[in-house]
């Protein structure tokens, strides 16, 4: 686990788009950043008190995290001065770059001399089991989409927020770097051996309270040819007791892969159900979520209500419309 | 690519059953062998001639590979002493133990100083790509199981042989490390990042010419919760146009998994063809293979034949009957 709170490193990000991952640790675990880094030439916020190292570490921040993205997922010459000053400070530091802290030599070196760490999330840090099966205590739930970044994180993030504001016990359960970054732990599930994927599923959701939900963020899609293999462990390993459905309408293709097309979500439901009720056959499909960022604002809910109709089931925006009616849906069966 | 010919290292084998991959070389591909290496103290052969390592050296043999499996799968302390004798004489070393080659600092040193390879074909040696689920030409074969370990391997195997012999076009396309041993080359599929499964199957199963079929060595279940992930990535990266269903009808559960049902035949065929389709909308089911070794010589020829009126499908043993009639129907598609 990283250490929580956060100082949230923009650096020198160009735009607000650069600053995705420190964006989405200020909307979801707010309570985990104390404040912002800026770099003069900074063309981002997340609306943070901009802080200095020294009134960060005052403020009681644990971990320097780099919460920007630059092209090429590179760690910036201009970012060093300022990352191994941190580490003389005492913060460890956290990114969810391609490329590693641990290869900067300056920056290891730093590390070990000051005895602070070096969190890679996109790196597995665990030796996971191969996955035995068993049925585990508490309940699951995961997110399926039609297609790669459709809004599974964003509807697993929400989906815990709406029941922690319910008071019902809900664990948000990251299997990519953003989401691991936000909560401060998970599992890099793409970076995961082949036959250990299942095994890193079954770790990160393991017995619980029986009235405890682990929502399980998703990836990739069974019909998306180049990782249907990381959405299957996820199916196997996560043993999930509900699935949402998650879809994006606009979409032409399938993503990367213009040769593909999208399936409907009634051949998501049929083949996520199937595949889920091997590993647990009292797998039920609870609802949809929609991403209908690309759909105009007088006509969203139509369509929402279109697929409502013809799935005979709760369909959503938690983006525009929040979570509740999907909580609401989890919570009967 | 491992260099062939090859001399198997038997070492102290303690029984034949500790000789497997060997006697698989010796099997599949006897031009890959110019004899066995013993140690004293071995108690399996393959029926190959015994050679010193000069005799081998001089008949030829490129590399030594381990065709033993220890306990454990560790490289034996008694072995070093012939093992580095044989890096000093000028062969390559290849071995598919879990315990690599390349870690024992003695074995090491050895090839550096001679300028030979170390082989551990249980670790990937290729940086694959992502998969761009391009159609690619040429034509391939899959085996998928009810189960592990139900032949999977041997089919495929089989079924190459059975077209080489026809002079038709056909390669083995191994994705663990017996196969990878038998032939010279493949993809430990098992061994690889999640991200990159489906591409490393479409670099192992290349363009081809039109007429020529790849056996897609299969891996795991789609029904072995451990393990689908592995399935699913070979069932999307080798876009195959032919499934052969593998079977061994006297389990009792899942391999290691006692609380998982084997499914049906009909249930594989159904599923895989579902998810075949996603990436290769042609593909047809051509063949049932089933390990009969359970069944009493005066009976599997009854039950084979239930199986395929059962199915409609040629249901064959490979290793009682060959591998004829799956070739004859791969042959009408």
């Amino acid at each position: 686990m990283i250490q929580t709170p956060y100082l949230l490193f923009l650096g020198d990000a160009p735009d607000q788009l650069a600053a995705k991952v420190a964006q989405g640790i200020k909307d979801w675990r707010p309570e985990n950043a104390v404040g912002q880094f800026r770099m003069e030439n900074c063309g981002a916020t997340v609306g943070l008190h901009d802080m200095t190292l020294a009134e960060a570490k005052a403020a009681g921040a644990k971990t320097l995290v780099i919460g920007v993205a630059n092209r090429g997922g590179v760690i910036s010459p201009a970012w060093k001065e300022i990352l191994i000053e941190a580490l003389q400070m005492g913060f460890d530091i956290a990114s969810g770059l391609h490329n590693l802290l641990r290869d900067e030599n300056d920056l290891a070196a730093a590390a070990h001399m000051n005895g602070r760490s070096l969190f890679d999330v996109r790196i597995p840090s665990v030796a996971y089991p191969i996955a035995n099966g068993k049925k585990r205590t508490g309940r699951r739930c995961l997110a399926v989409g039609t297609d790669c970044s459709v809004g599974k994180m964003y509807t697993g993030l929400a989906m815990d927020a709406e029941m922690n504001a319910r008071g019902m016990k809900s664990t948000f359960r990251p299997t990519g770097q953003t989401g691991i970054l936000i909560t401060g732990g998970g599992v890099p599930l793409d970076a995961v051996i082949a036959d250990f994927m299942a095994g890193a599923v079954e770790y990160l959701t393991p017995d619980n309270d029986a009235d405890h939900w682990d929502h399980i963020e998703g990836q990739g899609s069974l019909f998306h040819v180049s990782y249907s293999g990381v959405t299957m462990a996820l199916i196997h390993g996560g043993q999930p007791d509900a699935l949402v459905l998650c879809h994006e309408p606009t979409r032409t293709h399938m993503r990367g892969l213009p040769d593909y097309q999208q399936p409907s979500l009634t051949e998501l439901r049929d083949l996520s159900l199937q595949l889920a009720r091997i590993a647990n056959s009292a797998c039920r499909v609870i609802g949809i979520s929609v991403n209908t960022q690309h759909i105009a604002q007088d006509k969203f809910e139509a369509y929402l209500a279109e697929v409502e109709a013809d799935m005979g089931l709760p369909a959503v925006d938690p983006f525009r419309q929040g979570a509740a009616r999907l909580v609401d849906a989890l919570a009967e069966i």
